[in-house]
């Protein structure tokens, strides 16, 4: 533990400078102008929470939440998540008898990274919320939202990846018997470590029925031939209910317009152990983690006394920027360069380019050390300098 | 130290709901389009930071620091201003040629309260740095612009209070001998406790001159006069040369035609201890507090190895949208009602809505537990419910 160099920045943090801000803030606006126009409201919740609230309901693992002590003692997290701040106060406040309810946001979540070079601690999400409503009609109108929000962004090439964690979780509990045994495949399957998979089955006390069965579901990944042969390897029961679901889901989609966008992929689980039911995941170009993802988390609510259903969707801020390529073009600064005796005349003409909504600065030449290098940052110069006479551009 | 409630939030923080959040939206825009017009370039640095570079480096008292540790063991802060962040940043990248350097900020910062029904621990600070620019044109700059942003903001009745700490620190100095009693003197005179200032002052082993001297400074407010006034009290030397300054920073301002929104102060202190020249705060309206402030900080730069000086404000959010009054108009959201047999008319219906800029919620009407409820929060409700027929709106 060494004192940090003065220009140093904690794990994860990273600055946004100029360039990336603009792109950011352009996409952002027309993400947020789409999200609204869906009818949900955006909200804003306090950067830091109480642990015993938020930290305890969040899906994200306890050795990644930003912890601290407040003055009273108690123990604060840093937001690890926009879902269960917004759990919270969707449950607090008198919406309840309004529900279904539609919130959104665009907030930065923290969640601490263990090396070096690793992943951004620090990172803006833009997501949405649909609370009290369990139909499948609010999963397919998410989905459809998201594929909306992420067109009005840019973005042409993308999939969301869709599967059914209630169906996995009936699928594995009815082969393997227990959670524990559920558990260990499912962490395999979160890696995406199908090697890894396929040795331990082999390695389970099981029929070889059953463990054809369990070999076989991680071929359950494509088109909507995949909840079809899904179907095989269940017989009856709530694994068989989910996947009618998931069916049901695919042709809202498909009135929604939105089928070239989806495919299936019923091995996905989620660190976010709260999910249970259709989940999904988004995928674009060569950005290797998910940009997105999403879906119905039904327990969540009654950590905060109300036994509500819900589904919702977060994209990635970095994770889309990096998908769309092309960062923002830089908005084109002016420069005017005065001195003493022209100022006023410096001070009308800038005022009349801004006017016109052109970024200039008015800059006094006496206080600029090297004027070929000031100037050579600008789009363009106009001086305003010594006694009278027009203004010489550049 | 008891277990806190579910819904209750960390002392300071709060919740901005849908109405609020979209008139600071429009309030921020309307700011960050202002500000971007006179060149300044936006950037955006990590809520967190080293206690060693940025918690030393700030203005902030230690008690008000949210302080945590990160897994490598080293002290973290979360940013109590943009300030020395942007500090941090700014001496560190490769832009020391091209000076001076105009940048910008919207951020919330951090300030841990110590008691209940205090003023935030989280707010947004909008604000400019001007980096690497020692004239008078600079300060006259970030106040014009200062008055532009707020004006661009709908703001109508407020005052930029300008006061020069360089002038104040001499005359006590010169008086007081010593920086012990300098410091006394400006604690009452931040606390804004003149009563306690005179006392102070009576009891002090000075001459009655002198005690004549520093009453007769606490008369130094209003306008242009009170700098001449202010003149009378300091024979020659530095103190002079900075009251100078300011004759000529008013002189600049009435170029800007910002006049009627000047007053001088020069009893202003800040508890931002970096001020070394002039300095000011923005009162407006019935908000007890300033809404903004700002000054110039020539020695923070040298904390990150540049000897640079510099010059910057920050408009506080909840203040200026509390002096603003009315909250932005809630945009009206309609929402569209509809069963499985005209679900296809209402995606088009909404689809339509939204592409001439409506906002529309769309809701399977089976989800919905309280119709008459559900359909009280909208402007307006259109139903696609049953066997084909026309939409009926209500």
């Amino acid at each position: 533990m060494t004192k940090p160099f003065m220009f140093e920045k904690p794990l994860g943090m990273r600055d946004t400078l100029p360039l990336l801000y603009e792109t950011k803030t352009e996409i952002r606006n027309k993400m947020s102008n789409e999200i609204k126009l869906w009818g949900y409201q955006f909200i804003e919740t306090p950067a830091l929470e109480f642990y015993d609230t938020i930290g305890e309901a969040s899906a994200i693992l306890d050795r990644q939440l930003f912890k601290l002590l407040d003055q009273q003692g108690h123990s604060l997290v840093m937001r690890p998540d926009m879902t269960a701040p917004i759990a919270r106060v969707a449950a607090s406040k008198l919406l309840k008898q309004q529900i279904p309810i539609r919130l959104a946001y665009s907030e930065n979540v923290y969640r601490a990274q263990q090396r070096e070079g690793g992943k951004p601690a620090e990172f803006e999400q833009i997501g949405i919320e649909c609370i009290g409503n369990d139909s499948i009609s609010a999963d397919a109108e998410i989905i459809a939202l998201l594929v909306s929000v992420l067109q009005t962004a840019g973005l042409r090439e993308f999939k969301v990846s869709i599967g059914q964690v209630g169906f996995l979780q009936e699928l594995f509990l009815s082969i393997l018997g227990n959670e524990e045994r559920a558990a260990v495949l499912r962490k395999f399957l979160y890696e995406k470590n199908y090697v890894g998979y396929r040795e331990h089955v082999k390695s389970l006390p099981l029929s070889s029925i059953d463990k054809q069965r369990l070999i076989q579901f991680t071929t359950l990944r494509g088109g909507e031939e995949a909840i079809e042969k899904a179907m095989e390897l269940l017989e009856n029961g709530r694994g068989k209910e989910k996947l009618i679901e998931l069916k049901e889901l695919y042709v809202q989609l498909k009135e929604f317009g939105v089928e070239q966008y989806i495919s299936f992929d019923l091995t996905l689980v989620s660190h976010m152990s709260y999910y249970t039911g259709a989940l999904f995941e988004v995928y674009a170009g060569q950005v290797g983690s998910p940009i997105g993802n999403g879906g119905r988390y039904d327990s969540l609510y009654a950590k905060f006394g109300w036994n509500t259903p819900a589904t919702g969707f977060a994209i990635r801020m970095d994770g889309l920027t990096e998908a769309l390529g092309e960062p923002a073009k830089a908005e084109p600064i002016e420069c005017v360069l005065f001195s003493r005796e022209q100022k006023r005349e410096a001070l009308v003409f800038a005022k009349d380019k801004r006017a016109d909504g052109k970024r200039i600065v008015i800059q006094d030449i006496n206080a600029v050390q090297d004027v070929d290098a000031f100037t050579a940052t600008f789009s363009g110069v106009h001086f305003f300098i010594g006694k009278g006479g027009a203004s010489r551009d550049e």
